[in-house]
C-alpha cells in the first residue's frame, strides 16, 4: 500500500483529535514497549537478512493474534525521503527511523493509534497512542498487544532483570509511557523551569513535540520515564499519573492568574498571533506553532470563539514540511512552504 | 475660545487629508517666515510685558489685514499640558513652543492651514501648510499673509542680509520651507541613507516627524531647506521642488523594485501589519506608526483595498497619546493610553 492511500494528509491520527480527558492541556497519552527477539544480534550488529527474517517474524506473529485493529506494514526503504518525513510529522516513526532505513519498517493501524517499529533501536518498539489523558486504557492496549505477540516471539528477558534491549536506559520493562502537555501558562508565568527540576527529581524528562533531542516548540513537552529498571509498569504509570494532575492543577493556576493579573496582555498576545495567523503571506513552522499554540490557549480559555480544537490540531499537523508538500503534491523549496502554508492557515482559520 | 471647541479630535487639519498632488508619496506643503519686530529685544531677553505688547500688536495687524480666513488666538499659558501636546500632534506649534508657554501664543485658522506663532524662537513664525505637494501655491499664501501684516509691523531687517533672526541660521529669508514625504520604499530597499547624504550636500536636511531632533518614524520625514541667507525665496522653492521630483521617483522605482523582485515579502509585510493593527489589544504610538505607514504603503500599490487616505491620515493623528486623552476626556495612564489605541485601531479599521 501507498502512504498516500493509507493516510488522510488533511486528517491527523486519533491521538491529535483533541478529546479525551484533561484534553485542555493534555494533548495525548502514549506508551512503547522495546522488545528484542531471541537468537538474533541486537540492531547495532544486526545483518540485513536477519532484519528480513525478524520483519516475517513480526507479520506471522501479528497474523497469529488477530487483532480487531489490523496492522499494515509499510517497509522504510520501500518509502522516499518525503513519506519518511511524513511519517515523523505524524509522530509514528522516530527520527532514527527515518535515517538510514534499509532493513526497517513499521506496522500501522488504520486510525494511528498503533504502530510496531521493526528494527530500530530494538528490534520491536510497540506503541500505543492515545488522545486526551488516559495512560490505564493505552497500558491496557500495549500490554494485550505485547502478550498476544509474545505467544509467538520468543523475546530476550532474564528473569531477574526483565526484558534486555539495546540501550540500558530501557532494560527491565522496556517501557516508556509519555503524555504530551500544553503548558503555555507555565512558560508565561516563567514557572515552567522549577516545575521541570521537580520532574527530573522524579526521574521522569520532558521532552520537545519530537521526543529525544527535540525542542520545546509551541509550548509542547512530552513528559516520559527516564528509568525502566526497579519500577513495575503499574508503578512508572501511577507516578506519571500523579505527575501530570500535578501539572495540569499549576497549569491552570497559571492561567488563572494570567487572567485575573494580565489579562489584557494575554489577550493581545492571543488576539495577536491569531492575526497573524489570519494575515501572514510566509510564515516558517517554528513561527506557526507558536502562534497555534496561543490561538489553543485562546481556544482553551473562551477569548477566541469559533474555532475547533479539530481544525487547530490539523493545522498542528499540516502545516509541517512533509504535509505541505504532500498536499501539494510534490517536493517545495522552503520559500514555496512557507508561502503555501500561510495560504493554508489563511484559508483554514476562518471563524465559524 | 477652548481647544476641545475649536478642533475636531476625530479629523486631522486639512494638511493631513490625503489630497493634492503627490499625495501617494508627498503628505504636506508647508513653509514658516521668521520675523521679528522692530523696539523689542529677541526673544531671550524680552520681558514678559513685552511679551504681551508684540502679542497684542500682531492682533491688531492681523485686524487691519483682514484675512479672508480669521485666525484665532490661543494663549499658550492659558492651556493646559494636555492642549498644548494636542497642538504639537497637530503640528501647529513646536515642541519649544509647549515648554516654558509663559507669554506665547498662536493664531490658527480653522482648517489649521495658517498658523502665526508668537514669541517662539522669533517674535513671529508665520507657518502655512497643504495637503500635498504644491509648494507655489503655500508661498503665494504665506508671502501675502507676510505682506499684509508688514504694512502694520515694523520688521527686522537690514537691506544688505535681509531679514534679521535669533538664530543665525535663519537670517537672510526667514524662510524654512518643507515637504513632508512617505518613504517607505526607500527604506525597505535600505536607498534611504545615500539618499540623505545627497540631499545633505545640496544644504537641504531631512527630519523626522516632528520636526527638528526627532526621529523618522513610520517612514516619514520632512526635507527642508538648512540655509536661508544667499538664495532667494524662490530659489529655495525651486531647488526643494527638484529634490521633492527627485524623491518621487526614486521611491515609485523602489516601489516598483519590491513590487517586481520581492512582491510576496512585501505583501507579507504589509498584511501582518495590517493583521497586527485590527488585533492588538496593546500598541504604543511607534509601533502604531510604524504598521499604519506599512498599511499606507498597502493601499498606495493596491494591495489592500477599501480604507481610505482619510480615515489612515485620521488615525496617524488620533492615535497620538494627546489626542486619545482628548478622546477619552481625561488623562490616562501609558498603558490606558496603549489599549485605548488598540481599541480604536480596530474600531476604524474595518474594510468598507
Amino acid at each position: 500500500m501507498k502512504i498516500d492511500e493509507f493516510f488522510s494528509v488533511l486528517r491527523s491520527g486519533e491521538w491529535l483529535r483533541g478529546t479525551g480527558s484533561y484534553s485542555d492541556i493534555v494533548i495525548s497519552s502514549r506508551m512503547r514497549l522495546a522488545r528484542n527477539i531471541k537468537g538474533f544480534p541486537f540492531s547495532a550488529k544486526i545483518s540485513q537478512p536477519q532484519k528480513k527474517e525478524i520483519i516475517s517474524k513480526v507479520d506471522s506473529s501479528l497474523n497469529q493474534a488477530k487483532f480487531s485493529k489490523p496492522l499494515f506494514l509499510f517497509l522504510m526503504d520501500d518509502l522516499n525521503d518525503l513519506d519518511r518525513q511524513f511519517l515523523m510529522e505524524r509522530h509514528l516513526v522516530s527520527l532514527e527511523h527515518t535515517q538510514d532505513p534499509q532493513g526497517k519498517a513499521i506496522f500501522i493501524s488504520k486510525d494511528e493509534t498503533i504502530s510496531i517499529l521493526v528494527n530500530e533501536e530494538d528490534h520491536l518498539r510497540i506503541q500505543v497512542i492515545k488522545s486526551g489523558f488516559d495512560l490505564p486504557l493505552v497500558w491496557d492496549v500495549v500490554n494485550n498487544i505485547d502478550e498476544k505477540m509474545s505467544s509467538a516471539l520468543d523475546y530476550c528477558f532474564s528473569p531477574d532483570i526483565g526484558y534486555l534491549t539495546s540501550c540500558p536506559t530501557n532494560v527491565g520493562t522496556g517501557l516508556r509511557a509519555s503524555v504530551m502537555v500544553h503548558l503555555p501558562g507555565l512558560i508565561m508565568t516563567k514557572r515552567i523551569n522549577r516545575i521541570l527540576e521537580l520532574i527530573a527529581k522524579l526521574s521522569f524528562t520532558a521532552r520537545g513535540l519530537f521526543g529525544e533531542g527535540t525542542q520545546a516548540l509551541g509550548n509542547f513537552f512530552q513528559i516520559s520515564n527516564q528509568v525502566t529498571l526497579g519500577s513495575s509498569e503499574l508503578e512508572i504509570i501511577e507516578n506519571l499519573t500523579s505527575i501530570i494532575k500535578q501539572l495540569r492543577s499549576q497549569e491552570e493556576e497559571a492561567r488563572a492568574d494570567l487572567l485575573l493579573k494580565h489579562k489584557l496582555n494575554l489577550e493581545n498576545k492571543i488576539w495577536r498571533s491569531f492575526g497573524i495567523l489570519q494575515n501572514a503571506r510566509i510564515i516558517d513552522s517554528a513561527e506557526t506553532l507558536q502562534h497555534l499554540s496561543l490561538l489553543r490557549l485562546g481556544v482553551d480559555l473562551g477569548i477566541i470563539k469559533g474555532i475547533s480544537y479539530d481544525m487547530l490540531n490539523a493545522l498542528f499537523i499540516i502545516t509541517q514540511p512533509a504535509h505541505l508538500q504532500k498536499l501539494h503534491g510534490k517536493v517545495l523549496s522552503v520559500q514555496m512552504r512557507d508561502a503555501l502554508r500561510a495560504s493554508i492557515l489563511r484559508e483554514k482559520l476562518v471563524i465559524t
